[in-house]
């Protein structure tokens, strides 16, 4: 019996290339399918949610694969946690319905952003979010989210490699959050374009640090044109928190914390 | 002309042998002092509050020196930084009165100890938490806590290795806040002995396991006995959070953020 089994994977991925693997070093994919072959015994490839770039963290990344062993599912979470490096986990393992694909049954994602604001650098901080050291007017940057918010072409927020066929996505929210010198930016979609999330945070920042206008957002959300939007925001402050599923699908799910 | 500078050191001890320089690999202060030769030009010795084990972190660590130069403070410490490598950054730099010493000067220190309460390891909460699986009773450590204030004779609470003087210490407050998963344990007092807060954690968690009475925290006061006292909980869970000195020192402080 064929079972199909869905991941949630946290990741710190300061180390990494990204999630994708590739030649040039070790890939959160490459890690975790070499740890989930020493539990299974046989080849694994793993079918993610979507790519995060070299140095973007994850809270929630989903991944599947096909699995023939009958391995209990706890075991399987602890085994394999027990061959991951510390900065890599498996924080669920469940059993997806027939049909379930990481990427296409994906109904959106949750994406934060973190920034530190600071004149100077905080080495506690610095791992996982972006060090400005001019303050930013967040009233400005809530009214250009707010332009950003719904269903639009984001041709102006994709870096030039991205080959989606469609650059049309859904932006459901974008919030500002403020925890003490860092400030989080929330954005929920449909899907996102390659880069778009710290495209889109290099606007903001732009827009935060009054150099370019609110009203600049419409104008790049009509003209498509990527080297009028603002700069691809560093790596190191994006990190991938949940991606949404139909909750319907009533998975046997294991290790969640009842709330 | 002389002058006394003072320095507040901000750091990710994952990758150190401690605060102290030692033979076997890189410290805060022999990267700090390195960094402060390339600015002033001739070899500095720095005093510190204390010292921090191997894999302790430290939001406001302080240090201070005798210059002779007479580079801007300002200046200074954007200098140092560039010097200092991610993990490392001199947050504060100010000129000290006559007579200060960061270790004498001390009136007290806030130590903060991170607990990561989980079935699973979190990589992104890892590095600066003790992970543990078990529920901790906060009831019991709050009252076991409470057993430790004061006044008194902490060698029940010290590693073997320490050679302090004296081990009576004086411990202001022990406050437990939750933060999500994270259990922080607050410890403000006007010393420590060596591992004490992280013997002082361990036997708390054992409380809170219900491994432990909260009535053998006085048991422990009166006799003293290390062998009688709780586990060292782990380095990466504990960050010197603040060394308080005399606030009417005057002295001319720089950037810091006014609030």
């Amino acid at each position: 019996m064929e079972r199909l089994i869905r991941l949630s994977i946290e990741y710190d991925g300061s180390c990494y290339v990204g999630w994708q693997i590739q030649p040039n070093g070790d890939s959160i994919q490459g890690v975790v399918e070499a740890a989930l072959e020493r539990i299974v015994g046989t080849p694994v490839r793993l079918h993610s949610s979507g790519r995060t770039d070299a140095g973007v963290h994850a809270r929630g990344m989903v991944a599947h694969f096909s699995d023939k062993s009958s391995i209990p599912l706890r075991a399987f979470c602890q085994g394999v946690n027990r061959f991951l490096p510390d900065d890599i986990a498996i924080r669920n393992v469940s059993e997806a319905p027939p049909g379930f694909h990481a990427r296409y049954s994906a109904l959106g994602k949750w994406y934060r952003y973190s920034i530190y604001r600071g004149e100077i650098r905080s080495p506690l901080n610095g791992r996982r979010a972006w060090h400005l050291r001019q303050s930013l007017d967040l009233d400005a940057m809530r009214h250009a989210a707010a332009e950003l918010v719904g269903r639009h072409d984001f041709s102006a927020f994709r870096s030039s490699g991205c080959n989606a066929k469609t650059s049309v996505r859904e932006i459901y929210s974008i919030n500002l959050c403020e925890e003490g010198d860092l400030l989080h930016i929330d954005i929920r979609g449909s899907g996102f374009l390659r880069n778009m999330v710290r495209i889109l945070t290099g606007t903001l920042v732009e827009v935060g640090r009054n150099e370019r206008p609110v009203g600049d957002i419409a104008r790049l959300l009509r003209n498509g044109d990527r080297t009028c939007s603002g700069m691809t925001a560093p790596a190191c402050g994006l990190c991938l928190m949940e991606v949404v599923y139909d909750g319907g699908e009533k998975e046997k799910n294991f290790l969640d914390t009842p709330e």
